[in-house]
């Protein structure tokens, strides 16, 4: 049912805690299932994703595509984050059952209201 | 959204992992979320839960309702493991919200399942 990626980044996840006093913090909520994500943001001077952390209460879907997704956000510039899709973290992961993908949209949505947070304050 | 008990078996959860050689085996899914929960069981030749283990792929409220129900069996008899509800479970966490009652479920249901695996192996 579940890639060996997706297990893999299920069972150990990259970037789970939190920053303080992060550049950006994004919290979003799943009205399907009431789960909650939220992403930790910390940007330098020119823009670039510095590190990256996730909580979330979600699914082990939700914990395996966060884990992939800040993989690839870190390092990258706040235009190259924006780029990264849901279905580009889903195919990092070599797929979803098709139940699962609207778990794999909180990364997503999270990263983008964590930029979102970020250009606010700046 | 949570009660700080939920948080606390979320976040620190007791009894996950997995029995080697275990006396019963429960493996259910939830077909509303593609979730999957697996319980392990060791009987001892009373008729008693030594130990208890579970692994999911469930989202945060599965591992606390799992977290805290094999808590509740752990040292019971068979009969007693049976009398444990899901109501029982979600009370001792001090509650769930109605979108995440579905998820409790999984446990319970596992917890059947491995009763009944080992009835059938005995
Ligand atoms: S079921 Fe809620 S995030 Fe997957």
């Amino acid at each position: 049912m579940y890639s060996e990626k997706v297990m893999d980044h299920f069972q150990h996840p990259r970037n789970m805690g939190e920053i303080e006093n992060a550049s950006g913090v994004g919290t979003v909520g799943n009205a399907k299932c009431g789960d909650i994500m939220r992403i930790f943001l910390d940007i330098d001077d020119n823009g670039i994703i510095r590190d990256v952390k996730f909580k979330t209460f979600g699914c082990g879907a939700a914990v395996a595509t966060s884990s992939m997704a800040t993989e690839m956000v870190k390092g990258k510039s706040i235009q190259e984050a924006l780029k990264i899709t849901n279905k580009a973290v889903m195919e990092a992961l070599d797929g979803l059952p098709p139940v699962k993908v609207h778990c794999s949209l909180l990364a997503e949505e999270a990263i983008h209201a964590a930029l979102w947070d970020y250009a606010e304050k700046n």
